[in-house]
Protein backbone atom coordinates (compact mmCIF):
# COMPACT_ATOMS: atom_id res chain seq x y z
CA UNK A 1 0.00 0.00 0.00
CA UNK A 2 1.05 3.59 -0.80
CA UNK A 3 1.63 6.17 2.18
CA UNK A 4 -1.06 8.94 2.07
CA UNK A 5 -0.70 12.10 4.65
CA UNK A 6 -3.97 12.91 4.26
CA UNK A 7 -5.21 8.98 5.44
CA UNK A 8 -3.13 9.83 9.23
CA UNK A 9 -5.97 10.80 11.47
CA UNK A 10 -5.36 14.63 12.62
CA UNK A 11 -7.33 15.65 15.73
CA UNK A 12 -9.72 18.50 15.72
CA UNK A 13 -6.84 21.25 15.18
CA UNK A 14 -5.37 19.16 12.54
CA UNK A 15 -2.14 17.95 14.41
CA UNK A 16 -0.99 14.40 15.45
CA UNK A 17 1.31 13.82 17.71
CA UNK A 18 4.89 12.60 16.69
CA UNK A 19 7.18 11.21 18.98
CA UNK A 20 10.93 11.79 17.82
CA UNK A 21 13.32 8.67 19.23
CA UNK A 22 17.04 8.68 18.76
CA UNK A 23 17.78 6.03 15.83
CA UNK A 24 20.75 4.52 17.00
CA UNK A 25 20.36 5.27 20.99
CA UNK A 26 16.53 4.44 21.09
CA UNK A 27 16.16 7.36 23.54
CA UNK A 28 12.87 9.35 23.37
CA UNK A 29 14.24 12.87 22.28
CA UNK A 30 10.61 14.97 22.15
CA UNK A 31 7.05 15.14 21.43
CA UNK A 32 5.86 17.73 19.16
CA UNK A 33 2.93 17.68 17.02
CA UNK A 34 2.59 17.99 13.06
CA UNK A 35 -0.22 19.09 10.80
CA UNK A 36 -0.33 17.47 7.32
CA UNK A 37 1.70 19.69 5.75
CA UNK A 38 4.69 19.47 8.29
CA UNK A 39 4.02 15.62 8.05
CA UNK A 40 4.24 16.41 3.94
CA UNK A 41 7.46 18.62 4.81
CA UNK A 42 9.47 16.27 6.65
CA UNK A 43 9.37 13.36 3.89
CA UNK A 44 9.92 16.18 1.22
CA UNK A 45 12.80 17.16 3.22
CA UNK A 46 14.42 14.81 5.35
CA UNK A 47 14.30 16.62 8.32
CA UNK A 48 11.97 17.19 10.89
CA UNK A 49 8.86 19.85 10.68
CA UNK A 50 6.45 20.49 13.40
CA UNK A 51 3.30 23.04 13.93
CA UNK A 52 3.75 25.37 17.05
CA UNK A 53 1.04 25.35 18.91
CA UNK A 54 1.90 28.21 20.92
CA UNK A 55 3.35 30.25 18.15
CA UNK A 56 1.04 29.12 15.16
CA UNK A 57 3.57 28.67 13.05
CA UNK A 58 5.90 25.85 11.47
CA UNK A 59 8.62 25.14 13.06
CA UNK A 60 11.50 23.90 11.85
CA UNK A 61 13.60 21.98 14.17
CA UNK A 62 16.99 23.35 14.53
CA UNK A 63 16.71 26.03 12.89
CA UNK A 64 17.42 28.88 15.53
CA UNK A 65 19.94 26.25 17.18
CA UNK A 66 21.50 24.11 14.41
CA UNK A 67 20.45 20.70 16.26
CA UNK A 68 18.35 19.44 13.12
CA UNK A 69 17.01 15.89 13.38
CA UNK A 70 18.02 13.86 10.30
CA UNK A 71 14.90 11.86 9.60
CA UNK A 72 15.83 7.84 9.49
CA UNK A 73 12.58 6.03 9.71
CA UNK A 74 8.92 7.30 9.86
CA UNK A 75 6.18 5.20 11.50
CA UNK A 76 2.31 5.27 12.45
CA UNK A 77 0.54 3.49 14.73
CA UNK A 78 -2.89 1.32 14.37
CA UNK A 79 -4.90 3.71 15.48
CA UNK A 80 -3.47 6.43 12.65
CA UNK A 81 -3.27 8.94 14.90
CA UNK A 82 0.44 9.34 16.20
CA UNK A 83 4.09 9.03 14.78
CA UNK A 84 6.93 7.59 15.32
CA UNK A 85 10.08 9.71 13.89
CA UNK A 86 13.05 8.12 14.14
CA UNK A 87 15.97 10.25 13.49
CA UNK A 88 19.61 11.22 13.39
CA UNK A 89 19.95 14.24 16.49
CA UNK A 90 22.53 16.64 15.84
CA UNK A 91 23.53 17.81 19.73
CA UNK A 92 20.77 18.11 21.85
CA UNK A 93 17.24 18.00 21.41
CA UNK A 94 16.04 19.99 24.10
CA UNK A 95 16.15 23.69 24.49
CA UNK A 96 17.22 23.62 27.90
CA UNK A 97 20.81 21.78 26.65
CA UNK A 98 19.86 18.46 27.51
CA UNK A 99 20.28 15.39 24.81
CA UNK A 100 16.43 14.72 25.39
CA UNK A 101 13.72 16.83 26.35
CA UNK A 102 12.79 13.62 29.05
CA UNK A 103 15.24 14.50 31.39
CA UNK A 104 13.11 14.42 34.30
CA UNK A 105 12.90 11.45 36.42
CA UNK A 106 10.23 10.54 38.99
CA UNK A 107 11.84 8.24 41.32
CA UNK A 108 10.53 5.25 43.44
CA UNK A 109 10.71 7.15 46.77
CA UNK A 110 8.50 10.36 45.29
CA UNK A 111 11.90 12.50 44.11
CA UNK A 112 12.34 13.68 41.11
CA UNK A 113 15.78 13.55 39.29
CA UNK A 114 17.41 15.59 36.57
CA UNK A 115 19.00 12.98 34.71
CA UNK A 116 21.65 13.37 31.95
CA UNK A 117 24.43 16.62 31.38
CA UNK A 118 23.68 19.75 30.02
CA UNK A 119 25.23 19.50 26.46
CA UNK A 120 24.79 23.48 25.73
CA UNK A 121 24.06 26.33 27.38
CA UNK A 122 20.89 27.72 25.99
CA UNK A 123 21.14 31.16 26.81
CA UNK A 124 24.54 31.20 24.21
CA UNK A 125 22.44 29.25 21.57
CA UNK A 126 18.86 31.05 21.52
CA UNK A 127 19.55 34.40 23.28
CA UNK A 128 16.16 35.43 24.84
CA UNK A 129 14.85 32.78 22.64
CA UNK A 130 13.38 29.41 23.76
CA UNK A 131 12.79 27.16 20.76
CA UNK A 132 14.72 25.70 17.76
CA UNK B 1 12.55 18.21 45.02
CA UNK B 2 9.48 15.77 45.24
CA UNK B 3 6.99 14.93 42.13
CA UNK B 4 3.20 16.05 42.55
CA UNK B 5 0.88 14.69 40.26
CA UNK B 6 -0.60 18.22 39.62
CA UNK B 7 2.30 20.11 38.68
CA UNK B 8 2.00 18.36 35.77
CA UNK B 9 0.38 20.03 32.24
CA UNK B 10 -2.59 18.87 31.51
CA UNK B 11 -4.77 19.86 28.29
CA UNK B 12 -7.70 21.46 28.06
CA UNK B 13 -9.60 18.08 28.58
CA UNK B 14 -7.41 17.25 31.65
CA UNK B 15 -5.07 14.87 29.69
CA UNK B 16 -1.25 14.25 29.09
CA UNK B 17 0.10 12.36 26.51
CA UNK B 18 1.95 9.26 27.54
CA UNK B 19 4.29 7.34 25.71
CA UNK B 20 5.19 3.55 26.63
CA UNK B 21 8.44 2.72 25.42
CA UNK B 22 9.56 -0.86 26.47
CA UNK B 23 12.38 -0.91 29.00
CA UNK B 24 14.70 -3.66 27.89
CA UNK B 25 14.83 -2.63 24.22
CA UNK B 26 13.57 1.08 23.63
CA UNK B 27 11.05 0.07 21.20
CA UNK B 28 8.53 2.80 21.08
CA UNK B 29 5.08 0.53 22.12
CA UNK B 30 2.57 2.87 22.08
CA UNK B 31 1.06 6.17 22.97
CA UNK B 32 -2.00 7.04 25.27
CA UNK B 33 -3.68 9.59 27.22
CA UNK B 34 -3.73 9.57 31.44
CA UNK B 35 -5.14 11.92 33.34
CA UNK B 36 -4.54 13.25 36.70
CA UNK B 37 -5.85 10.19 38.41
CA UNK B 38 -4.59 7.59 35.80
CA UNK B 39 -1.26 9.22 36.61
CA UNK B 40 -1.89 8.56 40.16
CA UNK B 41 -3.02 5.14 39.72
CA UNK B 42 0.41 3.92 37.01
CA UNK B 43 2.40 5.39 40.15
CA UNK B 44 0.59 3.37 42.82
CA UNK B 45 0.23 0.14 41.22
CA UNK B 46 3.18 -0.34 39.02
CA UNK B 47 0.87 -0.56 35.67
CA UNK B 48 0.28 1.18 33.35
CA UNK B 49 -3.71 2.96 33.86
CA UNK B 50 -5.14 5.23 30.51
CA UNK B 51 -7.78 7.68 30.32
CA UNK B 52 -9.99 6.12 27.47
CA UNK B 53 -11.13 8.94 25.36
CA UNK B 54 -13.13 7.39 22.71
CA UNK B 55 -15.28 5.47 26.10
CA UNK B 56 -14.64 8.09 28.43
CA UNK B 57 -13.39 5.58 31.55
CA UNK B 58 -9.99 4.44 32.77
CA UNK B 59 -8.36 1.81 30.68
CA UNK B 60 -5.94 -0.58 32.74
CA UNK B 61 -3.56 -1.94 30.12
CA UNK B 62 -4.13 -5.90 29.98
CA UNK B 63 -6.96 -6.00 31.87
CA UNK B 64 -8.64 -7.90 29.15
CA UNK B 65 -5.58 -9.45 27.39
CA UNK B 66 -3.30 -9.79 30.30
CA UNK B 67 -0.34 -7.99 28.48
CA UNK B 68 0.21 -6.07 31.30
CA UNK B 69 2.73 -3.54 31.36
CA UNK B 70 4.91 -3.34 34.45
CA UNK B 71 6.41 0.32 35.00
CA UNK B 72 10.28 0.19 35.82
CA UNK B 73 10.35 4.53 34.74
CA UNK B 74 8.68 7.18 34.39
CA UNK B 75 10.08 10.71 32.68
CA UNK B 76 8.44 13.76 32.16
CA UNK B 77 9.41 16.46 29.67
CA UNK B 78 10.47 20.29 29.91
CA UNK B 79 7.23 21.68 29.12
CA UNK B 80 6.10 18.87 31.68
CA UNK B 81 2.95 18.05 29.33
CA UNK B 82 3.99 14.65 28.19
CA UNK B 83 5.87 11.59 29.93
CA UNK B 84 7.83 9.04 29.07
CA UNK B 85 6.78 5.53 30.65
CA UNK B 86 9.23 2.82 30.42
CA UNK B 87 7.63 -0.70 30.71
CA UNK B 88 8.27 -4.84 31.01
CA UNK B 89 5.55 -5.52 28.29
CA UNK B 90 3.86 -8.70 28.61
CA UNK B 91 3.29 -10.26 25.29
CA UNK B 92 2.16 -7.57 22.91
CA UNK B 93 1.33 -4.21 23.38
CA UNK B 94 -1.13 -3.67 20.22
CA UNK B 95 -4.41 -4.88 19.91
CA UNK B 96 -3.82 -6.31 16.57
CA UNK B 97 -1.68 -8.63 18.11
CA UNK B 98 1.98 -7.00 17.19
CA UNK B 99 4.19 -6.10 20.05
CA UNK B 100 4.23 -2.58 19.05
CA UNK B 101 1.09 -0.41 17.61
CA UNK B 102 3.54 1.39 15.52
CA UNK B 103 4.16 -1.36 12.93
CA UNK B 104 3.31 0.45 10.00
CA UNK B 105 7.04 1.89 8.39
CA UNK B 106 6.52 4.82 5.55
CA UNK B 107 9.14 3.34 3.08
CA UNK B 108 11.22 6.25 1.17
CA UNK B 109 9.54 4.81 -2.14
CA UNK B 110 6.56 6.35 -0.57
CA UNK B 111 5.05 2.36 0.06
CA UNK B 112 4.13 1.28 3.67
CA UNK B 113 5.41 -1.82 5.49
CA UNK B 114 4.42 -3.72 8.00
CA UNK B 115 7.00 -4.57 10.37
CA UNK B 116 7.13 -7.21 13.03
CA UNK B 117 5.18 -10.55 13.13
CA UNK B 118 1.89 -11.03 15.19
CA UNK B 119 1.88 -12.48 18.35
CA UNK B 120 -1.44 -13.03 18.73
CA UNK B 121 -4.47 -13.30 17.35
CA UNK B 122 -6.74 -10.34 18.10
CA UNK B 123 -10.55 -12.35 17.74
CA UNK B 124 -9.17 -15.25 20.42
CA UNK B 125 -7.62 -12.59 22.56
CA UNK B 126 -10.54 -9.78 22.65
CA UNK B 127 -13.61 -11.33 20.89
CA UNK B 128 -15.20 -8.69 19.09
CA UNK B 129 -14.20 -6.00 22.03
CA UNK B 130 -10.96 -4.43 20.36
CA UNK B 131 -8.42 -2.77 23.15
CA UNK B 132 -7.34 -3.87 27.04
Amino acid sequence: MSFDVSSLKYDQAGLIPAIVQDAASGVVLMMAYMNREAVAKTLATGETWFWSRSRQEFWHKGETSGNVQKVREILYDCDRDSLVVKVEQKGAACHEGYFTCFHYRVEQDGNVTVVGEKMFDPDQVYGRKQRG
